[in-house]
């Protein structure tokens, strides 16, 4: 899509692997970049060990235009983010004097020991950038083209809000749809016609379950571009297909 | 995890990315191998770009005992699965028989055309092994360790209930789960001894928002491991450790 820049998420944690937890993060982050022009294009699971984090950041950040991390990031044994990082950059894991010194006041004040292993929160990879966030004590942070975020959707929420003004931005990509009673086997010469017609649109086609709480149609087609007008001719060239082959259809 | 054998997941497509859709798939694909001691150590999604899911393939595959791929296989344009792991595989996608019988004979019965569009569903990397599973109409198949299933979540079941009697199986995973009212921070240093004594058991720290739906408690340890009797002695060892520390906790 042109005059975009793109990303890659890297999740990261066994509980995702597992399906102990089911990932909350990428698509928040997918739709808040989205907007603001930033396509992530790929995204990677791994778990707590550190040559697979370093091996997935290492190719990601130099693949995409950016890197969004999530998790591994608080004070347990299994919690190896900052190191890895710092691995994959060739740098140290070093104190960030000021972030020890929020978490410190911050616990003094609530009675609770700063024990040596919340003070590992309180690391950064060498030459990171902290970046902080309204009411989140522990920030993320930024090295190079790389931003690392918590794993705990709320905070990750908070830590991302305050990301968002360090990106450089693309044109902003907008979103159509158009919900249609057609299968997709009837539809799809037409579709792969019209999508031919317009390389800088991404258009979707996602068939609906019965019990989908997406669409009470048979299929949703998603319209994706920078360019509105394009976006509008699309749409109109998808509903005019559906109701030639005698399907309803409505842009949603 | 000894006796267990390895799987990556790859998840293909668009819509995953952009945040349309939240994957329903991976939590079930990775509980429902756990148990047959299969565990799933990476997850990919990329994008319908055959030249990503070719190399998405060949790398997973050759790393690990299993690989399930999901979505991409309908017939429209954006469905180039098929194709994509012929090109991995370096074969040609060829028409199965069997399959394009099935679905002519069903699409028959509604009286739907069986167009062009939907014959590429009946499509497979040749030397594939088709795997027909009760109720769906399209099949999964296999090539090699690579499984391939469909994107919506209540076919691609469907076709892994199907896959599962084709798998090498290892020594069952088992969980058991302790919730605390605890700081990660107060407690992490213990998870850390007793992970160390236990290195074949794996333990997971989560800790749980206010809103969280999982658990009331402040975070929740989670323990895996095949040896039933390791784990129950992790679990006790985790018990007494927040309770030493004056902290609520319970075997969940």
């Amino acid at each position: 899509m042109k005059n975009t820049l793109s990303a890659a998420v890297l999740l990261i944690g066994n509980e995702l692997l597992s399906g102990s937890i089911e990932d909350k993060n990428l698509a928040h982050i997918a739709k808040t970049l989205e907007v603001r022009g930033i396509r992530v294009r790929e995204t990677r699971i791994v778990p707590d060990i550190e040559s697979e984090i370093v091996d997935a950041v290492n190719h990601l950040r130099n693949k995409y235009d950016y890197l969004f991390t999530t998790g591994g990031i608080g004070p347990t044994h299994d919690d190896i983010t900052s190191d890895s990082i710092a691995a994959a950059f060739g740098v140290s894991n070093v104190i960030q004097q000021d972030v020890f010194d929020g978490i410190n006041t911050y616990l003094s004040s609530k009675g609770v020991e700063f024990t040596p292993a919340a003070q590992r929160m309180a690391y950064a990879p060498q030459g990171a950038e902290i970046i902080y966030s309204d009411q989140s004590i522990v920030p993320g942070y930024r090295i190079d083209n790389v931003f690392v975020m918590a794993g705990v959707p709320r905070i990750m929420r908070l830590m991302l809000s305050g990301i968002i003004a360090h990106l450089k931005t693309g044109l902003s990509i907008q979103n159509a749809a158009i919900h249609a009673n057609v299968g997709e086997n009837e539809i799809a010469a037409a579709l792969e016609t019209i999508q031919h017609q317009h390389p800088d649109i991404d258009i979707g086609s996602y068939p609906q379950d019965k019990d989908s709480t997406i669409s009470d149609y048979r299929v949703v087609f998603v319209v994706k571009g920078t360019d509105t007008d394009e976006i509008e001719q699309t749409c109109t060239e998808i509903l005019k297909a559906c109701m030639d082959g005698g399907h309803e259809a409505i842009r949603a």
